[in-house]
């Protein structure tokens, strides 16, 4: 079966987010310095169409997260602001008219809504019965892929929870925020064992790879 | 100058303790664990006058924070419990007679007391006027050698947030263990700033070192 994979920048302090996040900024105060590792990288310059960028050890993990995945699925606040500032409409979410998905995304949320088909391959999904639902819907989307959970933490710490999460890759970043949203919050160790299968050096960022080995699973299994 | 130096292990979620620590139980639940990469080593054998033991990457790092180190610090409760389990003298510490420093260790504390002397070569002296004695006390005592700080996470928290660290290992455990003691809570990242410096795969343990960058240090520099 495909597997469903999670790869996550968090801070020396565990944040995935700063303090004060707002519709203006999202991921708080601070926390832009996150993801400064995946600008760089050849990868990520072509995902936003340029040319150029740098190759290595940054740049081969970002190419790795984005390789086989067939469906994401993620939060309702990383789809976009409850109220948006820009203008009527803020069910286009933040990722602009192409975004960088391609394809199926499911978004949980309490609210039913259809379809929303954007450019690029890539549609969004509104799933309102639940994690295990938008998974099993994610799924049947990838096909042989494997299913991306982007985000954001509680969404994580969610799926971790009730033992769905296959791999989970951290990429550490050499910042402390001191606020914020944690990503390993509210996850008790008795549900989820962490099996380090892979740690690497990139330039200015350390990426730690883990399998995770859910008890209840492996009982049921 | 010689440089203050922590290397501690921590949690995937943080902690370097787990919940309900007790004078019986001094890392709390479920952190034994945490120092599992440890025992094996060839250098934590000899340090318990035992021979053989695991060569390779995690003996390395073992080998490494203990080399070139000439005088320890630490708090109060990583010396002993206050009120010991072990009749009537808590004023020996947890280390046993013969505690692994084998140099002069200085504990912080609010009660002055006559320095105590371990077989071995470790000095315990109690130094009851702050931080930044205790470290001047130590530098003088390490000569050219480094001084290790050796936790527990506040006293940890208040030579980062004075701007005294030099250099800080963590060695991260793919474990969780969702409460108990965080190293880095309180520490504000406007006054810290960390440079990634190496990051290293061990079996079962991911080794991150940061070079600490103090802006106040910087501009008295």
């Amino acid at each position: 079966m495909s597997k469903l994979r999670c790869s996550i920048t968090i801070s020396l302090d565990g944040y995935v987010a700063g303090p004060n996040q707002s519709a203006a900024n999202p991921l708080g105060e601070g926390a832009r310095r996150l993801h400064e590792w995946v600008f760089p990288t050849r990868t990520f310059r072509a995902m936003i169409g340029g040319d150029g960028g740098e190759t290595g050890v940054n740049d081969d993990v970002m190419r790795e997260m984005f390789a086989h995945v067939g469906a994401t699925v993620m939060g309702r606040n990383m789809f976009g602001p409850v109220r948006g500032p820009w203008g009527e409409n803020p069910w286009r979410g933040w990722w602009g008219e192409t975004p960088p998905y391609g394809h199926p995304v499911f978004v949980l949320t309490h609210h039913a809504r259809e379809p929303l088909v954007m450019a690029g391959g890539t549609t969004f999904h509104f799933v309102t019965d639940g994690i295990a639902s938008a998974l099993e819907q994610a799924r049947a989307a990838a096909g042989d892929r494997d299913v991306n959970l982007a985000g954001g933490a509680r969404t994580v710490q969610q799926y971790l929870a009730a033992g769905f999460l296959d791999e989970l890759e951290l990429h550490v970043a050499p910042i402390l925020l001191g606020g914020g949203e944690r990503l390993l919050d509210r996850v008790a160790d008795e549900n989820v064992n962490l099996e380090l299968v892979r740690t690497l050096a990139g330039p200015g960022v350390s990426h730690l790879k883990y399998r995770v080995r859910n008890p209840a699973k492996r009982a049921a299994d």
